[in-house]
């Protein structure tokens, strides 16, 4: 009996042209990447379990789809005696022994982080630094699937690895000006330090809560400061660390304005001032290129805490509501736990999934007729269509992307087959046409057609798709 | 302790230069493709483990790569519980009853031909036939890892689905010629036709010995005639067989010559016949197309007799010594199995690491430098970089990939840092040059150095760099 044929949950078919809109983003994202010398990498989709584990809390570890030795074991036992071994009335169960410690030792990646520290230092003896590096891949969650949460989907990565300068956090913010107008979707740029976080905490005496701190202060706006000061004192704070927090939740103002407040409060506290050192720097670079309008202070940004030391950053687009589209931080020590300490480094990643949803949700993807099939040729029998194939072949020497139909099947079909690619031009070259030396091009949009002499049929087609 | 780090064998990572040179590899294919009106499709690297097993045969069904259910059962018992069941000292084992039958369920796609015969009857009703898809993805096998071998490698296949029309080999052929024009590979096309095969197993009255006469035939050339013969009495053939075999072992000249005796041995059989009638259609429209000496007809050629029902089609190589670079061939029913049947398709497959390896040893890449980061401004301090930020920006907006130092290091490892990545031009752009209004310019590969004011800068490095 035949199968009933299905994917994974949590994964996706694309057809041609959910595609060619991926691949429309993607290129827009790595053609900014690389007008700024960024250079791309790939690494494989499986690392060995032991890069992995560890690295993405206890959570992120459960959620790494492992994969099982086939190449190694099953092809000595089977993938069936493989399963019975499970089952504890089977008496093969002795065999067992001999596999444990080999059932999976490779996972597929969770995220292009992880790979792209286990890769810097693995080849550091060839790699210039500092070292600005993309990636585009895809990677695999073994989360619940849910709408807009997928199993396999793509990051977009750049990372600056091997400079602490803070221009590098400035182009990152260009970067994200000019993709996101590269393909029209308006934005805000969050910024946040992960030094002033710490100053906050540290400066009300509760240096262990910055967790807590954050995420109370982040619900300001849907539940108002006196829930915020109550949720505070649930998550434990003392009354007195949450009356010194108070002129942190009344900031007002722009940004300037904002860090001038900060820097009153957080006066004595080393980090915390060295954090707004560190977001003034960057915002009067971006006042330099005129990006000082698209980068909000948001001390509520909380972001990757658990690795992020110095910025953070989040883009949120501003026509649909929809999480963070793209985001990233700087983090200090991240090929440390592969052997290499005290490599800085600075990387955001663009979310393609949702990105992908707004522009489709603003119908603003550019139209798919420009990509497909430019002409096609109908197929009246095989006499006439030996006498097209070498136009044919002209045509696409020019760059014209034409099709010859294969059969010579029903004119009507042969003309819903074009409506259907949204093919522009279909040539209608008959046992009279071909005989004339003129063929009939019929355009698809206007619903006209001419007789054009065949010599003159290229030039015809690229003057008329201009 | 730090981890040494490792990826799993049979594996690579792909570094700048690398990727560069695989993506100039990919996008040469993808562009013919294209301009042949094929529209590419994107497949989950995961497919559900009914989808996979039982189409590669039984060696095929072993070298899959299984996935653990990660997501549903190690997140309820955890990865070294998991482990820790297949151990049958361990009293916890009778938990291995609940999730025996859930094991695995999901696996790596071991090639695109079966992801794409799911999809085509997964999507059949949103598909125009005929269909012609292009698809550009990695695949995995649990192989012994050897040279040229890998366990994660891409295939670029593009397949015609849905017509019998013999026009759809022809333009494979043309495909296969541009594709390899463009990438500058010297090759020769070698073709064959199952149903001429089957017809000579026929005409010797050994219909079910196809295989064994086939592989025997091609050790023609390496063994000699005399122990062809003895082979295919090991294998089984009776003497008057062999005997009546002899013809065939003697074709000569050109292809035309050879279907010509082809067609007076095979005369009564009617499989045989129409093999023959398939490949002077062909032939006879590659010879319109100007193709004919790119095409060799070749007997010896079985590859995929378990599916291929028409043409069998298989590129080498002339100046390597190498396998073959693309193979393919017409199945007359590949999404039976999921139940769609008498769907026919035609495809190929290009091997990307093997032509990257021709290309490596006959060092036929295109220039890097091309393809890198074409301006560095030199960072000599925060004030003169503050500066020099706009114009780069100026720069990139003209299409110019440029970077910035991001650190105002020493000069020298500057100008090391540009000369490893082969940027070609250097701006250097001190408080002097800055108050001049004129940047000093250096050309990397000239040695040379001019000073050009600010406003003329785009217009000298698009002059410079034509």
């Amino acid at each position: 009996m035949a199968q009933k044929p299905s994917i994974p949950k949590g994964t996706r078919d694309f057809g041609p042209v959910q595609l060619m809109r991926r691949n429309f983003i993607f290129e827009s994202i790595k053609s900014v990447f690389k007008n700024h010398g960024y250079q791309g990498i790939e690494t494989p989709a499986m690392e060995t379990l032991t890069t992995l584990m560890g690295k993405y809390g206890e959570e992120g570890d459960k959620l790494i789809f492992k994969i099982l030795n086939s190449g190694d074991f099953a092809a000595k036992i089977g993938m069936d005696d493989f399963v019975s071994l499970l089952d504890k009335e089977n008496p093969t169960l002795r065999v067992s022994k001999k596999m444990t410690p080999q059932i999976s030792e490779k996972a597929l990646r969770y995220d292009l982080t992880v790979p792209f520290a286990r890769y810097i230092v693995q080849h550091r003896h060839e790699t210039v630094f500092p070292f600005k590096r993309y990636q585009i891949q895809p990677v695999w969650r073994a989360d619940r699937p849910q709408k807009g949460r997928y199993r396999e989907f793509y990051q977009c990565d750049a990372d600056v690895i091997g400079s602490t300068s803070l221009l590098n956090e400035v182009e990152l913010i260009q970067i994200i000006k000019e993709v996101f107008n590269s393909i029209n979707i308006r934005f805000v740029i969050k910024l946040n330090n992960r030094k002033i976080l710490a100053g906050i905490a540290e400066t009300i005496g509760q240096a262990d809560k910055i967790i807590d701190i954050t995420v109370a202060i982040d619900k300001l706006d849907k539940i108002g400061l006196e829930k915020v000061n109550q949720e505070l004192i649930n998550r434990g704070l003392p009354t007195d660390a949450v009356s010194k927090l108070q002129p942190i939740l009344h900031l007002t103002g722009d940004n300037l304005s904002k860090l001038d407040q900060l820097s009153d409060v957080l006066k004595d506290s080393v980090t915390g001032m060295k954090g707004i050192a560190e977001i003034r720097t960057v915002l009067s670079h971006c006042s330099d290129l005129d990006l000082e309008d698209l980068v909000e202070l948001d001390l509520t940004l909380a972001r990757g805490l658990n690795y992020y030391t110095g910025a953070i950053i989040e883009v949120k687009a501003l026509d649909v509501a929809m999480g963070s589209i793209c985001g990233g931080g700087r983090y200090d020590d991240l090929t440390g736990i592969f052997g290499l300490p005290d490599v800085s480094g600075v990387g955001i990643s663009f979310g393609a999934d949702r990105i992908y949803d707004i522009l489709e949700s603003l119908d603003a993807f550019p139209d798919d007729a420009l990509l497909s099939t430019m002409v096609l040729f109908v197929n009246f029998g095989d006499k006439e269509i030996t006498s097209c194939l070498p136009i044919a072949s002209s045509l696409r020497r020019a760059g014209i992307s034409t099709e010859v139909y294969p059969d010579s099947a029903k004119i009507k079909k042969q003309m819903s087959y074009a409506n259907s690619n949204s093919i522009p031009f279909v040539i209608l070259a008959g046992e009279n046409e071909l005989s004339a030396g003129s063929l009939t091009i019929k355009n698809m949009k206007e619903g006209t057609q001419e007789s054009v002499p065949i010599q003159q049929i290229t030039k015809y087609i690229l003057e008329q798709s201009q």
